[in-house]
């Protein structure tokens, strides 16, 4: 079938899964797919899943990939020319990937690439929670910490790296991050930082607690944001120190964007975001308020309205934006 | 004598001093004068020594104020519409003072009132060592440490109070800020706060140093930045100290900032800035680098070309402006 009005494809890549949507010109959900990231391997074993996931949606939307429009993707990493550079939290991918040529390749129609986090944080604010801002900080709280920007209603991105929210310094010479840096905001409040930690505390010290207990029971081989809401819902006393220490982080270095910037709304998504929702959103709120220089007018605090799927239909925004104007990296 | 060509003046109102201009409309100095900000009574008679500084640069230049074309104000604090709310560092300043019309009433001339630290970043965007970028912060580090953003070629100054760099949070729970709260960069960096923690070393902990004695000698009321430099060529082991905690205090903060902005330049200005120097905005540079997400591309690091004058010519910026467009607040 070839569908009168334009069809859209979208993925989403992630440190822990690959989100893939097919939607329409109104960026309406025909079908979507999720399938876990590869843990090992390269960007070309990355490529393939995201390949696959991209052709379940497809399926569930009764179409085929190569009478998409074209095909988005928002990834981690830098992005130039379809291609990404050194995307963290992803196995083997320190050098250079043609992610675009080879998707494209591979579903046999055009393909755009763009930053993970920039084109969820424009869905947000062309379809989500931003969308009553002109100036609005995503924050993406997952494995990592990601951060992206609009700010007087269009996406600031720098010299193409800016939004690394993730490692905006809270404490000096505090806790070693992922990246390697130190007293990131990142390596007290990315899912992974917090993994180690409360591993630590567990084998290390001797505190009990069921998150490990949990991921085994779950076949989780990480803990997932799923995890941590069940711990949570226990009263697990280490998962709740982690997380308090986690959301303290989040709350002082989001203050701190939001003196420089001055921003309307703060939109805070990703896994763990959506996962653990409006309780979440509202204590991390909390934590901002003592650090804000202005604090009698602070930002408005949303959860991602797009929840899990903001990425993936921020992704098909990128490839229609993408076709409306001359091609652009 | 009428001058053939516009001329304004410019007074930028620091929490130390007060510094005015007389520019032609080329932007070059015509006469200027200096004046210490009051440290006691209230905005009337901040308002009367800003009326007296720029009478004699008036003189200086060989015009009367009446003459002007206008004269542009940088004042800390909240501006709206021409008036002054809680302008940080100066006497008895928690309400909101008419400061356009009183200095429009005294001069005989029209006066636009601007946000200090974001005129004096435009100045050095337009006129100093930002020439070159697009995209710019520009840190004031003196009594205080104000930010001011140019992005994309704008100000970006947010809902009106965007800028506040000296309260990006550098340590959870660190030391207290001279605005209340806790492990912002101006609790280690400014220097009200250099001075007080410099006092509490020698009062209570014993320590050596002759940055007292120093300001006794040269009559300051308080460490001026001439007092802290002369304490460094002394080798004044308390006053490397102070600085070597506020530098690392200003690598992580305004590091912070790039990792989520990504500019190109970094202008390192205000009254401690300018005097220190090259060598200051060097170590700054140093202290940034380990914080750097992107550390193989930092961006430049400038001291503020236009020095202390800087925010007096770009309040004659302000006045250029008004001039050409609509007025607004």
């Amino acid at each position: 079938m070839i569908p009168a009005m334009p069809t859209f494809g979208g993925i989403d890549l992630g440190g822990t899964k690959i989100q893939a949507v097919i939607a329409d010109d109104e960026h309406n959900a025909l079908g979507s797919a999720r399938r876990p990231t590869p843990t090992s391997g390269g960007p070309a074993d990355v490529a393939r899943e995201m390949e696959i996931a991209l052709r379940d949606a497809a399926k569930a939307a009764e179409i085929e990939p190569s009478e998409l429009a074209g095909v988005g993707v928002g990834s981690p990493g830098t992005i130039e020319h379809g291609e990404v550079t050194s995307a963290r939290n992803l196995p083997g991918w320190e050098g250079v990937f043609p992610l675009a040529a080879t998707l494209q390749a591979a579903l046999g129609c055009r393909v755009a690439v763009g930053n993970d986090v920039q084109v969820a944080t424009d869905a947000e604010f062309r379809l989500g929670a931003g969308r009553l801002y002109d100036s609005l900080l995503g924050v993406f709280w997952g494995t990592g910490v990601g951060g992206g920007l609009i700010l007087g209603g269009r996406p600031w991105t720098g010299r193409g790296g800016a939004g690394e929210i993730g490692h905006v310094v809270v404490e000096i010479d505090g806790a070693r991050c992922t990246c390697g840096r130190r007293g990131c905001m990142e390596a007290y409040a990315g899912r992974a930082a917090m993994e180690i930690h409360a591993r630590r505390l567990h084998e290390e010290k001797g505190r009990k607690t069921d998150l490990f207990k949990l991921a085994a029971e779950h076949e989780r081989p990480r803990l997932t944001s799923g995890i941590w809401a069940r711990a949570l819902e226990r009263g697990d006393k280490l998962a709740i120190q982690v997380l308090d220490r986690a959301v303290r982080a989040l709350g002082a270095g989001i203050a701190s964007v939001v003196n420089v910037l001055d921003v309307e709304g703060v939109i805070i998504g990703g896994g763990l975001g959506v996962r653990l929702g409006h309780p979440f959103a509202k204590r991390i709120a909390e934590e901002m308020h003592p650090h804000l220089f202005a604090d009698s007018r602070p930002p408005h605090v949303h959860v991602a309205a797009l929840a899990d799927l903001g990425g993936a239909i921020g992704a098909t925004l990128l490839m229609a934006d993408s076709l409306a104007q001359p091609p652009s990296s």
